[in-house]
């Protein structure tokens, strides 16, 4: 936790601020916080400055809070990801996040299992908390949109070329042809596959509204250790 | 696990190996392979091909082997990581290694907590355990190298010139003046802090000792996708 997040509803005054529960036990257990310390704190959404520690007890602690800097830029990404097995599917959120992506998109493939998507992990509170680990972690305080789409094929036709307009569109594809371009300069949307890769018709239906294959090398990558390192490239 | 990766003692006759343990129940649970199927195998360190299962019961798992592939080549890339968290280090490990890192030297440093060192995922066994687990990922056999040094200054006195030798030496720090370079054409040594940083009289250790100080972008993030986003500008 390198920064804070603050809720509207942790104000109790204009400037001042208090927390309890897990942010609470954090900051009193790892940071190790006292009175009249400064804390690195971010209002969700909003700009992020410092808190200082004014009261710490075991229930609570207030802060007087000074909002100042804008939250760090995201990055012009859109990532289309056919959901990834629940276990990889917090580290990729929190991971993407701490990126800075902008737009997540969760997608069925052929290749995901249908399990998947019953998995207590994809409840709509464990979905924001993955997103608010890795604002936290990379003191940022934008939460990154996410959707998810059960149906491949009407989520391509219908809204993906709204999505990828004025985009790079790319589609990572073991063996294709062209390899990952780098430092690019404008916005991409980038499309990653399941862990068994995408079937056939799903390439043709992704390159038919524009998504150009790409070959990410010789190594197979987990998901999120394929997305931070295809950030590190593209941008 | 898209390769299998096969050991000496698992060869039967020389092109007969059988498989037994995790990896027999990988096969049969997750891939739900069958007599006749054709699975991705590799010799640790050596080769890759296919095995064609010849016999599949409760216990046991044969196969034909045809290795001729050269495994993929590896990054020339040394990473010199300040000791993570337990929690985190197992996945740096499996990482690094599905990406194709060369050689990790894990070290001590002001913010490694004392635990670390005691934690039961420092074990010889573990440490093996999540560079093969990186392996069977990323279709490789080629271990990378790994070295623990629980000393900081004789490790970046002694040892590190010799290691950095011929090499682009950097270290990340944040606020730093020059940003991470790009797409480096020659081998590089990178070294990673520990999450709250390094202090100044590591950083002048080791600038003194050639490495430059280079700047990761405002935000902070987890090692294993700091590694990730980093190999992707750099390689």
């Amino acid at each position: 936790m390198n920064l804070i997040l603050l809720f509207p509803e942790d104000f109790v005054e204009p400037h001042r601020a208090r927390l309890a529960g897990r942010r609470l036990a954090h900051v009193r257990d790892t940071h190790r916080a006292a009175i009249g310390d400064a804390l690195t704190v971010g209002l969700l959404a909003g700009p992020i400055g410092t808190g200082i520690v004014t009261r710490l007890d075991e229930d609570v602690l207030e802060m007087e809070v000074t909002l100042i800097q804008p939250p760090p830029p995201k990055l012009p990404l859109t990532l289309v990801l056919a959901l990834p097995r629940p276990k990889v599917l917090n580290r990729v959120l929190a991971s993407a996040t701490s990126l800075g992506v902008r737009q997540i998109h969760l997608i069925n493939a052929w290749k995901v299992e249908k399990s998947y998507w019953k998995s207590p992990r994809m409840a709509e509170e464990n979905l924001m908390h993955q997103r608010l680990l890795g604002l936290e972690q990379a003191k940022d305080t934008v939460l990154p949109e996410l959707h998810l789409h059960r149906l491949f094929r009407p989520f391509v036709e219908d809204q993906l070329p709204g999505i990828t307009q004025g985009t790079l569109a790319l589609v990572g594809h073991p063996g294709a042809v062209e390899p990952c371009p780098r430092q690019t300069e404008g916005p991409v949307t980038l499309a990653v596959g399941p862990e068994g890769g995408w079937i056939a018709s799903e390439l043709e239906s992704l390159t038919a509204v524009g998504f150009r294959p790409v070959d990410l090398g010789p190594r197979i990558l987990r998901t999120e250790t394929a997305v931070a390192a295809l950030v590190g490239r593209l941008f």
